[in-house]
């Protein structure tokens, strides 16, 4: 990359400050960039950060201040930085390309055009794989399961047999689609398998990060809804329904049957319990156990998960509470109450 | 699949209510079923479903009424479920068969009859592998370590070196067993390696989901019991022993050493610290943490865990304890108590 | 192993106490030794289980008393443990050897002397791997990524594309290192994913155990310290700096851009918000979530973590609040205080 901020500004449709002759090529943090790199500040509650940055030239909303160094300024920052990431991505990011010989793809796949599949990917019968989709080595794509196109499939992956994977969407290392969901009938002093004859669908622009685990359903589908991003280590249980560009944060997991709508944060280490209903806009927050439905646009903090501001105040609460003792039972015996 | 509601009571040992001649071709839940599936309500909580689905036909325990739909009636409609889904599960799912010829099999490993090894599939020496059993592609089984007769062994499972797996067992896809347990000694400034040179033991019948990993112990054996069954993403630590018959759900962590009973449930997310003894028949509701020793037939919640009535009551006190606080601080002034 | 009790003394610096000249031929935990194993106690907590253990001999610090068995005594008996078990470990533990044929490593990678490559592992262009170490089946090595020397990288680890890893690294099955960190702009209606161009960087002596995942930084580096130990299932996010020499343990999560200092130890479950700096020598009890800055040698424990004094007191204190709220309000009854 070397681009004059000028030209980074036409790029992210932003408007210069300061010179827009000087040359950037690569982008860091505030705190690791060179006279070099291109920085940005979203948030100007660190912006005193900018005080000892070294960096050659700034992306910034309008009201923060940037001094005499250059900078582009945009109504959204984050969004104008992933668009020159994109640039320094394509340079710095070396993928597999053509179907590598120690592939083993059935005869009956319909693999589509400008396909890769890496060394050691295996496809079975009936599977499909879209147009322009990387498959990288070490893959498994199971009986009648198809990949869309434009997709990453990253190495170690699994997609179990009759799973869907829509266009665009990514899949990092290790993920497994398709597992058996967990379910079990007991009797006879033993718990027997309920076979998961169900599935997975996964719509369109996707991501789900490492090692995390979408299983199948038992009977029907679990689905991960349009635009929805997975962290690391989640779980999703069978027949869970996660809506459309839901975040949901590494080491979470849905338990079964339950519904989660549109737009919805759980952040990491949550807990959802089953056959429930989260409303639209639903924001859970870390480590936080819901036990209960909960209605749109809800905010919800702690275990069970109660609306944020209740769960603060008996936090705070809770920490008064050995000084409340001490004084009840001083209070107590000066009254002579008794115990 | 293609059976009347009359075949389909005869299959389970059930009663028929209705037309038993109504053909049936699928299963799905209450909310998704057609007329040309059946469907099961073993929860009398959910019966109100019953209004809506389009079912065929029912699976139902004694105490639900269905009305003039047909109905198979059996006491444990679960297990009737999965018998039917034993069909269909036949019906729908291929599997790989035979030797591939990119599997690498030591000379030395066996091999037992109608085994399949996957794609890519690497058994080590002095490896053994039961009658019947199916390795997908991707699997590693490492030097010593034997697997019994029919189990499934998904892709991306890795046996270490001299762990055992029973007979009828399943590893969903990138169970890792046998992986080192966490043992370093600290000195000198620096952490030393305590080599792991325990084994795994996994007894017959034994289920264990995608992502889980199961260490080997610093000496001895960390065992799981016959007929546990082990969700996605559970770590099991080195020298734990689970019992026979436990569910053990998931993102659940069983730190070392520590001994579960038969027939216990941890529900998901839940912590057990190291060197506890859990007593037959426990249940830890989820996300607890258990920190001491539990008597047989406890049912705790909470972290730490206490006895659930008790969890529960305290959880609805905190809740109480913002509005106490505020009510003792209005009769301290009221009173001129001071502080 | 066939040794004396002397030579075993001689081995790891330490003095004999009774017959030193019995044959010990393994190493067995105290409930499971017979004569011939050599046991340890380090805790002088566990001293009950001399009385019953059949172990042949014992490594244990100078205030244990061992009666007539015959003893190691040494400062350190877990350090004088892990020596013993090395020995075991190399009669034990058969490992791959070679470059297998079947293993596709790119012209322009890098192989140092003595290097094993397992069934089916691929080394990509550019990649570098250091003398001694081993490659199990089934690993890959992206694009411009490099393993140091004498590193174990056992069956379906991942490193992504330009990450490193230092000397002397294990990495237990099915690590991924340098996916993806979790990084989307939100507009226009959905979650643009901003490219992460950084990478990993794990220094020497590093051990991370299976399923466990270090995303790659956005821009920069997520950094592992040397020395450090990272159990099971645990979540490093993108840009997180863990010191040296930590220990963290099984199931925690480390969010975005978090600086952890050196020697910290995050128990089990353990979760740690982004953008946080956690002092050197801190202990973070399990279960915890640290939601603030802690200073060098904090001991916090609870959600939000605090000094784990008080939060022990608070969890004593919340048992008794079911009752003090009763008591408040028989008070309150009685003294006509109205509610």
């Amino acid at each position: 990359m070397r681009l004059t901020v000028s030209e980074i500004a036409s790029l992210v449709g932003g408007t210069v400050r300061g010179d827009g002759a000087v040359v950037i090529e690569g982008a860091a943090g505030l705190g690791e960039a060179t006279p070099r790199d291109l920085s940005f500040l979203a948030n100007p509650k660190y912006k005193f950060q900018l005080e000892t940055t070294r960096a050659g030239a700034l992306l910034v909303p309008p009201e923060v201040e940037t001094g005499k160094r250059p900078a582009v300024v945009v109504k959204n920052p984050t969004d104008a930085w992933a668009a020159v990431l994109e640039i320094l991505d394509k340079e710095r990011t070396r993928r597999p390309a053509g179907i590598h010989p120690t592939a083993v793809i059935a005869a009956g796949a319909k693999i589509g055009r400008n396909v890769t599949v890496g060394a050691h990917t295996v496809i079975e019968e009936g599977a499909s794989v879209g147009d322009n989709t990387i498959l990288y080595p070490r893959v498994y794509i199971g009986f009648d399961s198809s990949v869309g196109a434009d997709c990453l499939v990253y190495p170690g992956v699994t997609l179990r047999e009759r799973t869907t994977v829509g266009n665009r969407c990514v899949l990092q290392p290790g993920v497994v689609v398709g597992g058996d969901g967990y379910g079990f009938s007991f009797g006879a002093g033993r718990h027997r398998k309920i076979p998961q004859v169900g599935t997975v669908v996964i719509e369109d622009d996707v991501e789900i990060q490492a090692n995390s685990t979408i299983d199948r359903a038992a009977v029907g589908v679990t689905r991960i809804g349009r635009g929805t991003k997975i962290d690391n280590l989640v779980q999703i249980a069978h027949g869970a329904e996660i809506g459309e560009n839901c975040l949901i944060v590494a080491q979470t997991g849905v338990a079964g049957s339950t519904k989660i709508g549109n737009f919805v944060t759980l952040a990491a280490q949550v807990g959802v319990a089953g056959h429930l209903k989260i409303g639209d806009q639903t924001i859970v927050a870390g480590q936080s156990g819901v036990s209960h439905d909960l209605p749109p646009k809800s905010v919800v903090f702690g275990t069970p998960a109660q609306p944020i501001k209740d769960e603060m105040k008996c936090q705070a609460a809770v920490r008064q509470l050995p000084k409340l003792l001490d004084e009840f039972r001083a209070i107590k015996k000066k009254m002579g109450w008794g115990s």
